[in-house]
């Protein structure tokens, strides 16, 4: 089962209350593929400058991910200077250089366009438009988005929420999106505009599913000492789709499993700078978190 | 089954991003009996001064409380005046004025010594011992504490620790008493002194118990607006205890249903000022929100 993921392929400058790393390995597609390689075999669809490291592409290969479809152009890799502030409540974007990423045109493999699972991550909303209609018929598509998209092309955004499967979001994108005041009543705002499937993630209070009428709400793992947030997001994502695929559906009680695994996961990407750490799991590892999960709510 | 708590019956002024209120009704042991009414029936222990509405004592009598352990003494109430920022996420302490509380000794009428459950709540820990030693032999004994006294008074607070079947704290408190980096290690460390079960209450990210080794995990029900967040700690122990109460055991499912009753009841409280409202629910408004908890958390 393949996982197709399109988006940014970056550098991060990150400023912790604690440390400060210069551009380190970033971008959703990184974070969301490195998260997916426990459960099914990612393909990543990006561009990068000629500044970016082949050591680092060489690795996501070595542990399975697909990276034909990564394009390499002169210039500038994508670069994100963020600092995250107020134990790492809020963050400020301190620099955005777009680099070659500003004329980033998504073109699908031809071995890759009939991937059965598919994350259109934080690109444009016409670029997500874009990828999809390359596919052959994937089973199950999901796709994020940006307060930059909500801001400039909010109705490309919503355009959009009908022509895929599933919406992960999280709890100001989705305030953006709907104008609800609780993520819950965003959460069926968005079912109304057409997505089967709807998650809204709010780091540590959690993420809550909305499928089928009900309401599914996992908790976060509670990790004892945060590094960088940074792509938690985006590894949840790939956690997430990555066992609705290793499941081989996404019925109720799959998209709740799901959920609880693509929380485990989550929890790993803040406890370090950089997916590498994430890439490096092993799946005892996955599974002690998602039992603990579990467990939290066994009633 | 009887549920006496002793706590502060007091005034509270409070500010928050949207309104003021002065002088309104506020105190532990007026939020605890509040909600404890829907599930057995509370009796307070504690005193107020002459300028304490007496109106306010009816309306508990009126709904099933027992006030005859309410003293009444010449002076100033206990006058709490709080301001919240950071749309609640924050509060600060303007003015505390014990008034009468100051010289506050708990007695526990003749005909109360008998409650089968008790709440210490926000007294000082030499005030919740004396209250303890008044007791005939109570099911099961909560306390909880505050800032002040783990600054003030650590060692007195811990040393009630073993003696209390369990402890309700709120996040800040448990770091505060334990020194842990996260809430489930502090759940840990007091269980390790003592507690049989342990409850940490964080506000919009739920709640967690501890008890038989095991962690589970209620979440908070989503409230749309919040109005003031004062009391719903006490609101969650008067009700976490009542359902004890009202279930006659406290064995692991017990306790989980009774958490969820507490989060619950708990979102009552935040949304209007004072504990009026939470007197004046209906079982079906409590039962229709626990249910909704409880779906939410079907795995």
């Amino acid at each position: 089962m393949r996982l197709l993921t399109v988006g940014s392929i970056a550098f991060d400058t990150i400023e912790t209350p604690r440390a400060t790393r210069e551009r380190i390995i970033g971008g959703s597609a990184n974070f969301a593929s490195a998260a997916a390689v426990h459960f099914v075999a990612p393909a990543m669809v990006g561009v990068v400058g000629d500044d970016y490291p082949e050591e680092w592409l060489a690795a996501l290969r070595a542990r399975g991910v697909d990276t034909s479809g990564v394009r390499r152009e002169p210039g500038e890799s994508f670069f994100w200077h963020a600092r995250y502030h107020d134990n790492f409540a809020d963050r400020t974007t301190v620099t955005t250089r777009l680099g070659i990423f500003e004329r980033f045109d998504p073109r699908v493999p031809e071995a890759l366009r009939d991937a059965e699972l598919v994350f259109l991550a934080n690109i444009t909303p016409d670029l997500q438009a874009r990828v999809l209609g390359q596919l052959a018929r994937p089973a199950f598509t999901a796709m994020d988005t940006m307060n930059l998209w909500i801001r400039t092309a909010r109705e490309k955004v919503l355009a959009l929420v009908p022509a895929v499967d599933c919406v992960l979001v999280n709890d100001e994108e989705l305030a953006g999106l709907t104008g609800a005041a609780s993520p819950f009543e965003g959460l069926r705002e968005l079912a109304r505009m057409g997505a089967r499937v709807v998650v809204v993630k709010m780091g540590p209070r959690g993420s809550v599913l909305f499928a089928g009428g009900s309401f599914f709400w996992a908790p976060a793992f509670p990790v004892a000492d945060v590094v960088d947030p940074t792509g938690a997001g985006d590894s949840f994502a790939g956690a997430f789709l990555g066992c609705i695929g290793a499941m081989g559906g996404a019925g109720p009680r799959d998209l709740k499993r799901a959920l609880l695994y693509a929380s485990a996961v989550a929890s790993f990407a803040v406890e370090a700078f950089e997916p590498r750490a994430l890439l490096g799991l092993t799946r005892d590892r996955i599974q002690e978190r998602y039992m603990f999960l579990r467990h939290l709510i066994n009633y």
